[in-house]
């Protein structure tokens, strides 16, 4: 059975790495003191032993080993023996472009499918939807697909952000993008507010967190969930 | 000898449609009293006849008359046979996808380096760029290739925003973004605040309009550009 996390962001403004999740990430990673984290977004131009660093000492303040994907020479054998995983945010093209070339996508999905834990932040938890076409990122590489593992049935645009009225410029609102979107595409995307996180465990996939998520379907004004809701419906 | 406006919005906020670009407008195009307007990029997903009804009403305004590009059967003969162009906003993904699925592209470069005027808005501006890879805009499809006509030797990031210190949210600044772009391509960022515009005339590259332009350079702190200066050093 599945066992995922997918939040909007690692952190909260001004607070420590992943703070405000840390009582939600002993109980998905219960069963697991090690795990293996995918630095392959890159926020900021960091390396991925940079990135790694960051993780790996979060973690071991609960007790959880920690170690980069980009360490193993078998990257594919390493995610099959791994006991769980945290896919970290930066950008999504660059994530979902590293996942494609190295062929790690189909493997990444049937270990999160088969019920080991995944975590995924921001970049990380796009990847979780069908594909990253509601990424807020650059397109600063170019990926071969924008497919990615489909552990939920629905796409994220994490980090939503509710339209500034008092905001004079002509940017398109989210909102106003993903609804572009769905000219062109039917599958529904969770817009999830900074503090909030998607959770699929015991068979269920609900809405979590200090927030409601604004929920985008093609041809119905957008609608909120309150925490605590039910998400199987969206399909 | 090339004659192009890249503008980073359409509309000042609040004002009519290409109203602060008028004189502009006229100048670039007072050899020309017919035009192709270019809708593919379909703000709002907007139809192409609707679009093109917009730019229509604009250009009648100077007396200049327009055709939707859609609606010539042998579009790459209508672009040969054009006097001019405008390439309007909208989702920079879906405008290149159909320019390249068209094999309009190259077409609409060597019109444009043949010296018929080219005006370019956000969308349409992002074109005129080496390629798309800073634009804002959310991948709601997925283009089969991401170059575009490189008619500067630069890239443009329409819409440029500063930083707001005032927002507690943890999304990347544009800033950020831009520089995450260096640290895997080496290509000039003209980051075009709303109400600047990129004027190649005369064999001359310059920045114009009411703000200054941030120029972004990999390895460099990023620098300010006073309108009317050249930008001809950029590559």
């Amino acid at each position: 059975m599945k066992n995922i996390l997918l939040a909007s962001t690692s952190s909260l403004f001004g607070e420590e790495y992943l703070a405000y999740l840390k009582p939600e990430i002993e109980l998905l990673f219960q069963q697991a003191n090690e795990i293996i984290f995918i630095p392959y977004a890159r926020p900021g131009g960091l390396t991925h032993d940079e990135y790694t660093a960051k993780a790996v000492s979060f973690f071991e303040t609960i007790n959880i080993k920690v170690k980069g994907l980009h360490t193993f020479d078998d990257q594919k054998m390493a995610i099959r023996q791994a006991k769980g995983f945290f896919t970290g945010g930066g950008n999504t093209f660059l994530l979902v472009k590293q996942l494609h070339e190295l062929d790690l996508m189909a493997e990444l999905k049937d270990a999160a499918e088969s019920g080991k834990p995944y975590l995924g932040t921001s970049a990380g938890s796009n990847i979780g939807g069908i594909n990253m076409q509601n990424t807020n990122d650059m397109p600063i590489v170019y990926p071969p697909d924008f497919r990615t593992m489909g552990l939920i049935n629905f796409n994220i645009n994490a980090h939503y952000l509710d339209p500034d009225s008092g905001l004079k410029h002509n940017g398109e609102t989210r909102e106003t993008r993903i609804k572009e979107f769905h000219v062109f595409n039917s599958t529904p995307v969770a817009g999830l507010r900074e503090g909030s996180w998607i959770r699929v465990k015991e068979g269920k996939v609900t809405t979590e967190g200090i927030h409601s998520t604004r929920i985008f379907l093609p041809g119905q004004e957008a609608a909120e969930l309150e925490p605590g809701s039910a998400m199987d419906h969206l399909q």
